[in-house]
């Protein structure tokens, strides 16, 4: 299929077809990341900010590698030095970017929706890189591009995602992709982080560890952010670790073939064991990259990219 | 016209001849931005170093984008992380870096006069990205360029500039640049910010918003820089925008075709309303755009390119 | 010879033969600075990580400037707002980098041995930038490669090294290279800063500057980092250049063509007088100049490059 959305702003509102078809693009691009020349020019003389509003090294370095791989000129914009805090608006940030002829805004924004804002007020392709509470979706199409290669297909796969739900876009990507692509989701936390509410976007909820894991082909273990965690919300990370935190005793309560998968950066020692994360059954490293695979297929497409993409043949 | 001065340092110090000769060179690279691949090789295997010792986010970006479409190697260094701290002088760290083969340096200081030192003690060429409060060059340069793609020239045009005159840099470029092109400037705002001096450089100083706009071509309304306002020499923010703030009501005291700039980031509301900023008179982010073709040519023009630019054709 | 190394983490390591490698190599690419276009491909689609977890605005300058003349794609990774703070180990983070497809990873860190550490569980390429007070095999590369400018060979050259040595990674690493090149090394500084147990590495040790730097055919004064000196370990700055300051009158006291060398950036009246810093005797700023050579060598040595460099010629 030919793409003809102008933004990546998430995964709810995409079809599966339209999944797929960025899955597919990125099984390309992910071939060239292999090459000794790590380099094409389907983005040359293009330019892309990256407007990180909210701070992140890991997915802003992701982007920013995917954009020099496709020779775009990049800008890198961060909160701190930023004419947001001389009280400009975001929209107006975003407006004087695209006077100076960007192509593409990459926005990290604490605001669920801000990426949504600058889509509509914006000629330039928006692509969402985490907003709020709300959608990561580059992180989902990278989650199901790793599934894909590990399973093969989605169809009646189970897929388990563990932690803090209530507060992770990660996890609402993860979400919506995957069910659209047909895998059942079961969600599993302690119960204040994953409501029953979750049981209406079609999840099987539990607080039960055992039972959560019992029959998963995936099993996805969401970063415990310590740092910013909600009082009043969050058992200690001692007894989150004791509830949730994935070991090796654990890990053979799951089927023989099941892996683990975890957004990065991993606490060890909490959500997961070192033996654990740095084990056979574990996937985290090529996460990191399939992402870079992932946004240079994004970048690609919503660039008007052929598919399957000419230039990296 | 050939150009051959090494650096750019203001707008008092050039010729009308010199700043014709930037606006033309400009117009070729405003085109540039308009393409699908919106790069040229003309400043390939140079080395720009963008020393931004002050705080800018907007201005750099802009320059890192001009340098990037011209195909130059571009380094920031900025003043948080920078041996300045060290105690080092700004003279030995210009040196350091034109030790590193750095071709050119954009500089901006807080300092009056900070480029001029560097200009000499330097065989790079020196670029003045803003100095203290007493010029920024390339921002006259874009407003000129904006005001003569809309009004045609400036043979006896009335430009008028609202606000902070005392401290902005920006209004002293303009002034320089307006007067040697021909232009009638007023300066309007507090009498505290506009002092009787400026009559001596040739403008009509006025207190009385009314008579300021009633036969301007041009109004450029200058920012509030609320977060460093002297205390004692600027009224409160309600104050200020009571008195100078262009809203519909004050625009229909202008002429019909008068228009509306502003250096950005806007304060929406203060000194201007988002009506009138939104408008169809406002040029405000055409600005931003010349500003990057403003940028180019300077680069070009400084490594000795040709005129007209035979790279852009 | 043939490159072999993986990584350049120190000169301890490093026999005389690879040393010479290296700077019979930058002395090529040195050339490539004083062209017009300096550029070569020999990077080109290759990846470089600059990872500063210590910060530094020189060295990390000095190197992306040499990435990009190699025509590498380069990414700035520093402490500030990495994954680091959140509680990610280095080795998590570098493999991380790794996953990214990195090729090269440059590391500045606190810690001595953190390269070694990147060396031994990445198959990226490790170079140190500066380990704790453990080495800076560069700043000794550029160091060995001015002397040998200026001087022709190392064989029974005296250098003498001024200063803070104890906790200078700059010292120990040029006491290695010299040595290893047939170099004679003084040492000399406050004495609990130069500690007898230095006579072990095979290094004259004297408190007395007057002995130190008769019979120096080159001397190299250290930076007095005064703004992280151990108190009780260091006399007061105006105690130290009363001893050791070099001054006109104490370089009277050296051979006629002794050449006074300094890591930078200098404190203009502490280590060094201004007249002598920028007098004909002081090749500080060559250093620097150099450096840019020794990096570009370096990265291009260990990314498989050919003796003598083909692409430069």
């Amino acid at each position: 299929m030919d793409w003809t959305r102008k933004d990546l702003l998430d995964l709810q509102s995409l079809s599966a077809e339209e999944i797929l078809t960025v899955l597919d693009t990125a099984r390309q691009f992910k071939a060239v990341g292999e090459r000794k020349i790590k380099k094409v020019p389907a983005l040359r003389g293009k330019t892309v900010v990256n407007l990180f509003v909210e701070p992140s090294t890991r997915t802003r370095i992701s982007f920013e590698l995917a954009e020099q791989r496709l020779s775009a000129d990049c800008i890198n914009f961060t909160a701190e030095a930023s004419s947001l805090r001389k009280g400009e608006t975001l929209a107006d940030t975003a407006r004087n970017l695209e006077a100076l002829n960007a192509d593409f805004i990459v926005i990290r924004h604490k605001a669920a929706g801000a990426p949504h804002l600058l889509g509509r007020v914006l000629n330039a392709h928006v692509v969402n890189a985490g907003d709020g509470a709300h959608e990561h979706p580059t992180q989902g199409l990278l989650d199901l591009f790793t599934i894909r290669e590990k399973k093969g297909s989605f169809e009646g796969l189970r897929v388990t995602i563990l932690g803090d739900i209530l507060y992770s876009r990660v996890a609402r990507s993860d979400i919506w992709g995957l069910q659209k692509l047909g895998a059942r989701v079961t969600l599993c936390g302690p119960p204040t982080l994953v409501p029953p509410v979750f049981t209406e976007l079609g999840c099987r909820v539990t607080p039960r560890l055992e039972e959560a894991i019992a029959d998963a082909d995936v099993i996805n273990l969401l970063r415990i952010q310590h740092e910013r965690q909600r009082k009043g919300m969050f058992p200690g990370l001692g007894e989150y670790t004791s509830l949730f935190g994935i070991n090796q005793e654990r890990l053979r309560m799951t089927k023989p073939d099941a892996i683990i998968m975890h957004p990065g950066p991993i606490n060890r020692g909490v959500e997961v064991d070192s033996e654990v994360a740095d084990g056979e059954r574990s996937v985290i490293l090529e996460q990191v990259t399939n992402g870079l695979a992932i946004r240079m297929a994004v970048l690609y497409l919503l660039n008007g990219g052929h598919v399957p993409p000419a230039e990296v043949n």
